[in-house]
């Protein structure tokens, strides 16, 4: 059976029953190298990174690149939030076709350099733009490769997301926050019997309870600024409330009831280049709408109240240097703005 | 198309795609009252209540019945959590079999007085025991008939829920409470389209802010003792967190993220006769079970943490005098007790 990075096999099922979720990591691991040694060198222009804002995965390589100040020399297509089985199409540009590689469907660039490919049609990818190819669609190695390999191409000020002396550590961080928590929320959602769910469940919250203790007297994750590390943890918490509470039932709290967790989140959040990569519109539709094996209706929850996410959170007081000896980043590209209608200002209180 | 008081149809489905949720609420209207109008007069041991600890609408009469101490008089049957389209059943029981009516379904006295009764077989039911056949499961006028019509076998102490100075307030409360609360959440949660959802999503939360107001500076809903009103407030609120935010979609703000209304619900939670009728497996089994067209996968969510119920609410100072010159109910009969792993402390923090 095949599955796409989200886990829906090639009949649009998400949930298997009586299965736990097996997330399908056999990813096209072509790299973007200085080198070029896989024939894809590191070039200003030549690559496109498609993404959706929905996804996760994606919105690391969305905040990476702003990050490291590189969208002058990676441009970005944006796909829509929902998709049916043919997965995701560029169905926000105008005739709903990404305007530099002349696709409707990402699917095509993958049909381009692997005929009849079989896998997931998954986001983030990096297509070859005068190709029009698929180069990878590795989310891990992705946001690793543009902070050691598109080095040259950084921003003044750039943060070093993947300092040398601390990687044993961010890889140890992120090995266990993908297993009980970036992919540990879709376990809980797409498992197909109690048991495996309860599993899930259970890593999960005794995962986030960790970093909580760990987070309570330290700003970031590793070190004392901002890491790749916290990107990847990131991701998931701010899609938390919004979707895996509910959807996914992830439910023994709200990240908002979990005090040290939703501090470091809403810090991150209001740090440039975090909260203005998020759209909650898109994240919420994407969940609701595409996932109709768990949500049959497709009808889109109007809450959760969002604006909590603009409070104040307190986590200066740590200390921390959030971009190390850097800066932030400027505001994001005029063509790359979050809609104002889409952001957690967007959904205060009804009534 | 017929439908039961929960509202699915003959074929077991809950939501019809483009239709706002319709409660079919033509109900036996026969009444047991004093003077034996409808040809059955209150008698102690003759009449059997049937209920589940799931259904909010029957949770009121479990909560009538021992507010007034109506235990010796009226015995009550409690049908399992789960069903199928031919409705509740007594599969708690020694051979699925209710040890007083001796019927496996509650069907069985629907079709006992109305054969091939076509509506929703629904509880609270209230059944003639010599007959085997099913008397009322109006179960709005059931719990007022139970305050004023069986007025002679309260308890000594027994409050008076429906005072008749107060009468029209209490109506007029509980109308608008019905309309956007107490049928309000399932008019979320069985919207057939997002405009449905929408429309009673917004008038649940309104409606749940103008009774903080209200709740304020005021300890009960209607006057300085608990009524009726309270009763029908209280079941839907204890209700919130555990489903109706997540599987019903009402999800502005979790009942914990509302204090005024928090604090209300803990106060009454932790009166005698409210918390102690609550059986958070079988509201939770019930639900996330039942209603397949909502959650296919049938999973029951672990969360939320429950404990909560049991902090200090801080309402006494507010004053009311919570059962006006009366006393509270004795504990459970023994056979009635809830069973502690089901109850609110069993669903503490995981991890």
């Amino acid at each position: 059976m095949t599955t796409s990075t989200e886990g829906y096999d090639t009949a649009g099922a998400y949930v298997t029953t009586g299965e736990s979720f097996r997330r399908d990591t056999n990813y096209i691991t072509t790299r973007v190298t200085a080198d070029g040694r896989d024939g894809y060198p590191v070039e200003p222009g030549r690559y496109r990174l498609v993404v959706s804002r929905a996804c996760p995965w994606a919105n690391r390589a969305v905040i990476v690149r702003r990050l490291l100040g590189l969208e002058p020399v990676l441009s970005m297509g944006i796909c829509g939030p929902t998709h049916d089985r043919r997965s995701w199409t560029f169905d926000l540009d105008p005739d709903g076709v990404d305007p530099v590689l002349g696709i409707p469907r990402l699917q095509d660039a993958y049909f381009a350099r692997f005929p009849g490919y079989e896998r997931g049609i998954t986001v983030p990818a990096i297509v070859d733009v005068p190709t029009g190819q698929v180069v990878t669609n590795d989310y891990a190695q992705m946001t690793l490769d543009l902070s050691t390999q598109w080095r040259t191409h950084h921003r003044d000020g750039a943060p070093d997301l993947y300092p040398e002396h601390l990687r044993a550590e961010i890889d140890a961080v992120n090995r266990l926050v993908f297993r009980d928590v970036n992919n540990g929320v879709y376990k809980c959602g797409f498992a197909g019997s109690q048991e495996a769910y309860e599993r899930a469940y259970t890593r999960l919250f005794a995962r986030l309870d960790d970093l909580s203790d760990r987070l309570r007297d330290q700003r970031y994750l590793v070190g004392d600024t901002i890491t790749e590390a916290d990107v990847r943890l990131f991701t998931t918490l701010v899609r938390f409330d919004a979707v895996y509470h509910g959807h996914f039932k992830c439910n023994r709290q709200k990240l908002t009831e979990m005090p040290v967790l939703w501090a470091y989140a809403r810090d991150l959040f209001q740090t440039p280049g975090f909260g203005d990569t998020i759209d909650f519109d898109h994240i919420k539709k994407h969940y609701y709408v595409v996932h109709t094996d768990l949500n049959p209706t497709q009808i889109v929850p109007r809450g959760p109240e969002l604006s909590g996410w603009l409070s104040p959170h307190g986590r200066e007081t740590l200390g921390g240097r959030p971009f190390g000896d850097g800066t932030p980043p400027d505001p994001p590209r005029p063509d790359e703005v979050v809609p104002p209608e889409h952001t957690a200002a967007a959904f205060p209180s009804a009534g």
